[in-house]
């Protein structure tokens, strides 16, 4: 299998999309906008989902599914999420086809209109509040602590395979307390979740912190992020869990009773991660060589691949190979057996390379005679030969070391590229010939904020979570700037 | 927690419907024919899917994901799938709101008119073998064994919950096959799969069988099916599996080169169970106190409610149940220890029969003065007193024992409910008195079926696949007959 991978250095966009294809991730559909997620992409999602689900729960949330379809006027109910999601929608206006009168295929059925347009959901505040309103009324039924995991639609104008898709996979959780300091304690346990997940699952280092103003969910008091580091030097929001004050309580009129029987509005938080966390996974470890996995989060852990000539020495390996096939499963790794005679070890050596199995394992007949078997580990492309009685605790140990090692790799390129910068002169420079974050004063301002935007393409990406409470003046208007922020150009 | 359940002897259309909104399972939503599955609900059908997901692995299949739009032109396609499905659609004609020039509010945007109206899948074979054509071009990708979980929209005029909802949750597996008898295959693979699903899970007994060219899938050669009867004598479809022989691949011009380099359109088969599966163990198996749930589908298999005067005794209680709720959790079992402070014992049991909890222990200060505790069943609400060191053989043996109880208990009445009839008046008069399958005679025409639907509203749910080769003459026509085929009314 030859690789043909655009290099990184040359057009890191086109790797990634090369790569998205080449590696059998996802690919468009016929339908603008929207991918098909490949069985081996979508086999990474699965992993993410179950992971992601099982700490949810522990943390005491159920799943439930709400209507895809949200009437428009609910849409309007709470002001700011109107002016952020009523846009690029798509609308159903009618619920029937017909025979076009002229044989010439089928035709909207013009009588079977709707009352009321449904909006494909774009996120579910909406529909799930109007559903809270008839779910509580007294304290008792606090908190209500609820996922979804669902598809959503929002027509995006330019779309990338997974960073940006008009359908897109997602969680998205909603939840309702009593109590203001418990909403608020439920986003930031949300936040940790996320930043957990990205960190020891996806092997990606994230930076914790709040959006400004102009940044926030629509709805939203406040939104908490995690934005990750691409190795272009560009930014990725990899997930955001929001505190949504009283303000969809009030737009679905919520209400409960308290323990002292006076009625109140309900506080409430929303937050979600999606597909587009493959698309991080990807252009953070990936190489030239093709995809990079986590072992924590790879379909395949280990390949093994024999390499003989005959039917004889095919036959050898595979008795060789069986009882650490065996071995391997019952310990919960996922290993696959590639004797496929229909291509040869090279191809299928760079095949997997393109694929990111983490442990590559290749057997061939001095493999027979001296008891050993070679080990390539993905991510340093590094090969040992080994003695089989060690194959097992090498191979739980690659795949804890190369979790291990990615993340590091990860981090230190991320570290690296956090720039402090005092000047807009100098951040205008770095922002073109290093990249990367920034940690610059601002003034506070929305005008500075959109001002940076324009002339720079640069945006705020969060208000570090990290105590900081240095000083100082604002790079570009020189106003008073009680701490540093984090600016970068972002996906 | 009063039930107030309507018996299922007086209307047994309203105890259905009462029982899913009593039991927190669905309920409708602000959109018309969609519904909300509520947490409880949703844990059953969590556990469903991940039962059939492992079923489908272990025999091969991938998951996958497709979008959720079909444009208009793919449903044209093929000529009796566009018949059958491209009727009743959500439709999706504009991608943009504005707000309205009066500021009343929202409204469609015009301007943004899609030049080819989308269509919420109702099923997606067009979408994908419109994809298989660029994966798809020799033998050796083949098999293709791919399948979906997703929502999918069927603008149903009369829905009710789980049974029949304009938005649904299903599984779609779509396979792609070199030669015929292995698509053929397949198909027979998966209805047994459902079938081994249906009766070892959800203790439904079905009948396997295909279904006449009338009721047929739109566009398949031959459909599969499982059929169960539900307590009013009323069958229910819980799954089908198609033959779909070419024709998808000639409407999307899927081609393969063969082993020996000859074109050949591609076999194809596809298959679904979807959230109807939960209306079916609903009605096979729950009674006038609510729900009965079958131990390997129950969110919670095993509730422990103690029953106490104040603090000291609910502590020692807690004290005695720790070790067993760490015992059960650790070997696998689904346990809930309720002691809410804020329900009386009577309320939480009532509550936890409704909710179809198959044991339920109750533990008071006689349990503590003789080391025992209180089991109750929930399929036949008999009690015991166990002493402690049982009490984890008893939970293990009831787990299996109501499984196969319940099994037993819907077969007999299936059993009972499975008439030969020879004549028509016979055959009418039973279908009103004493209801289920009825095995008779039929021409094989499809005027006689279309007959007898308009006459008694009752169809033809299958043609067993059991052997049955004993001739007969048609009840309605006296036609030579070569076998009985199955008839019932059906949901």
């Amino acid at each position: 299998m030859a690789k043909n991978l655009t290099k990184r250095s040359e057009d890191y966009s086109k790797w990634y999309n090369e790569l998205v294809l080449k590696a059998d991730l996802a690919e468009n559909s016929g339908v603008r906008g929207c991918m098909v997620i490949k069985p081996y992409g979508y086999a990474i999602w699965e992993k993410m989902q179950a992971q992601l689900d099982k700490m949810f729960k522990e943390t005491g949330h159920q799943n439930a599914y709400f209507p895809i379809f949200i009437p428009k006027s609910y849409l309007s109910r709470e002001a700011s999420h109107v002016e952020g999601f009523a846009k690029e929608c798509a609308v159903v206006t009618h619920y029937r086809l017909k025979n076009a009168p002229d044989g010439s295929g089928i035709v909207v059925d013009e009588t079977a209109k709707l009352e009321e347009e449904l909006i494909v959901r774009p996120t579910s505040e909406t529909i799930i509040w109007d559903t809270y309103r008839k779910w509580i009324q007294s304290y008792r039924d606090l908190p209500l602590l609820i996922n979804q995991w669902a598809n959503v639609v929002r027509w995006e104008m330019r779309t990338r395979l997974f960073l940006r898709t008009a359908e897109f996979l997602w969680q998205e959780g909603h939840t309702a307390h009593a109590e203001k300091q418990e909403a608020i304690d439920e986003a930031e346990l949300i936040l940790r979740i996320y930043s957990t997940f990205a960190e020891e699952y996806m092997a990606v280092p994230v930076i914790q912190g709040t959006k400004t103003a102009s940044e926030r969910f629509a709805g939203a008091v406040e939104t908490y992020c995690i934005e990750g580091l691409m190795q272009d030097g560009k930014a990725l929001q990899a997930g955001t869990s929001h505190f949504l004050g009283q303000n969809f309580a009030r737009a679905f009129d919520v209400k409960f009773d308290n323990q002292e029987g006076v009625q109140d509005y309900v506080w409430a938080t929303s937050w979600g991660v999606s597909t587009r966390l493959v698309g991080a996974l990807i252009m953070t470890h990936s190489d030239d060589n093709g995809l990079v996995l986590p072992p924590k989060l790879a379909p395949i852990q280990v390949v093994i691949i024999p390499i003989y000539k005959g039917l004889d020495q095919r036959k050898a390996i595979a008795e060789k190979i069986d009882p650490l096939l065996k071995e391997l499963r019952e310990s919960g790794i996922s290993v696959k057996y590639d004797d496929r005679d229909t291509h040869k070890p090279g191809f299928k050596f760079n095949e997997y390379e393109l694929k990111g199995v983490p442990i590559r394992l290749a057997v061939g007949q001095r493999d027979l005679d001296n008891g050993t078997c070679e080990i390539a580990r993905r991510d340093t492309l590094e090969k040992v030969t080994v003695k089989d009685e060690d194959v097992v605790s090498r191979i739980r140990f690659l795949l804890e070391d190369i979790q291990e090692q990615i993340f590091k790799k990860a981090e230190a390129f991320r570290d690296d590229h956090i720039t402090k910068v005092d000047s807009y002169e100098e951040f205008k420079d770095l922002l073109e010939t290093k990249g990367g974050f920034f940690l610059a004063h601002w003034d506070g301002s929305a005008e500075t904020e959109e001002r940076i935007k324009e002339e720079t393409k640069a945006t705020i990406r969060c208000i570090p979570l990290t105590p900081d409470t240095e000083p100082g003046n604002c790079m570009v208007t020189g106003k008073p700037s009680a701490r540093r922020v984090l600016f970068a150009k972002a996906y």
